[in-house]
């Protein structure tokens, strides 16, 4: 079986982040043949096209984004966008001569957050991406509200409902990451 | 006349960025009785709920915003949507106790990018404003072209069609922070 | 106190449409000295430049709008967007003559459908306000999901809570169109 | 070589628009191997739910969208979204029993209008695909500014550009149905 690489961004740098469980989640769902590494954001500074130099940290996420067959974006949700911290990592892999990095490769949204589970923001990311060239995965989409009690105290989630649907989306993606790469 | 005080929020925080010259340039044509103030973000971290105290910047940005009347946003486009500078700086006003600083204010949208002039990203911007309750102009829209040579070597605008548009939503916009705040 | 007049759209040509439910709801529940008329539009054809003279539920429905000071948008959501019966009322609108008939006026949205409210429509519909030049009220936003029992079988709303978002909304849309007039 | 079908879907309706130009332009353009028919919406009424039977028209649209394999939109931008002519006929095939009929099928996007080429209303539709589970081309995107003179007085292009990126993007659907069959 082809072994699939995904890499998970979470646009929440919060330490109990709630999509950052999502990603923690659905590591422990992954299809066989699949693996998901996290990025580290937490040292990865605003793009700026001053910088001389690439920062340390936005040269792991780079070498990270070139080795990924494909992407799990964990979307927050604030005022209605996307969070700056995800935005601010795809933005760093969009310049050249990275520019090459995401383009033509798969990626799945989820996100947890208030009433409309970060919907608005998972629609502007999905534009981002158009500027990618990155495939999204349009089902199931993963709508989570993170104050409907579906977090346990310890920060899992137990929720059947959601799990299915998290490992309905990773199905999903392998399938188009594999017509993807052909 | 009622003097009205405009804050200036630029996304771009590179040093000789186009949309920041936008703003001084507004600076220039601001209608009788409008002042016009620049913040500084190069500071500001991402916001993340972790934080035990805002820092000194934050401080400082918010403080801003407080004073303001009305907002000018030098909105560039990365990748489709809006640059995670500007994003961020909406985010760290949109939490307790500072979530009133920008309601029910008015603001205006001005960018400087490729051929259509960051519209992509300003659309994104005004659905930000839903959540802020902010009250945008709708016209003039100020969509400038930055590989036009409508930027002189000095990196000022003398473009007059450009120049004449900025001023008119400078006036557009001093009309509603007159209705805002009555 | 000074008389308001409002035109309510319907983006749904349903006989028993939840969204028209909408629009007569707030009829119940508006603001003293607020009227609210409800526009037809079942004989609206699709907009298309080649009419040689406006078909007379056109001249209608443009007389209706003329005379509105404000708006009310039943906006279902159609595949994530707009309902087209309630887009082409707007495109009817937006042509000369007769582009001014909505420059510069207040209108709020309200939806019923999926489990988002239409929420994702009405974001749409915010972005037509912009080239219109609507001014929409922020908040509060009314978002119903029709089906979670809001609407009785006689397909009136009795949701208490539901009732008193509208009302809200129709008294933030009665300042608002008092703010535009001026 | 696999024949691909496509099917064009103009949002205009107007005789003679330059969207159903870009249709035309594209049918001299095709891969070897690839056929784009052109469907008929002069007759399809306005989607409702209170249909006891489907207008003859939207049986036809829906047998030819049933028999693509791929889609070529032609998408005006009216007011800064899409044209209800064109919403209307996606409407009409997304539900049941026919909601299958686009499902993860490819689809690019084609547009002629104002200064930015309708990429309003292209990225509304792109949201649109979402729900519809359409794959779309990411690139090139086709964005025609109809008020250039790229449109010769008898309604052809004759800009080596515009064919040429036009070309470049149906070499693109090709690729991505055939991937989207597999």
């Amino acid at each position: 079986m082809t072994e699939i690489r995904l890499l998970g961004i979470c646009g929440s740098l919060r330490k109990a982040s709630h999509n950052m469980t999502l990603l923690k989640t659905a590591q422990q769902l992954l299809p066989t043949g699949v693996s998901l590494e996290i990025a580290d954001l937490t040292e990865v500074p605003f793009f700026n096209a001053d910088f001389s130099a690439k920062p340390t940290a936005v040269i792991a996420l780079l070498e990270a984004m070139q080795q990924a067959d494909g992407f799990v974006f964990a979307c927050p949700e604030y005022n209605y966008s996307i969070a700056p911290a995800l935005k601010n990592a795809l933005d760093w892999a969009s310049r050249e001569p990275e520019n090459h990095l995401l383009a033509g490769k798969a990626a799945a949204i989820m996100g947890a957050g208030g009433g409309m589970g970060t919907s608005r923001a998972q629609y502007h990311l999905r534009q981002v991406g158009v500027y990618l060239d990155l495939h999204f995965v349009n089902k199931p989409e993963v709508f989570v509200n993170a104050f409907s009690g579906v977090f346990a105290p310890d920060g899992t989630i137990q929720d059947d409902k959601i799990r299915a649907t998290i490992q309905a989306q990773l199905v999903a993606l392998q399938a188009l990451v594999t017509r993807c790469k052909k």
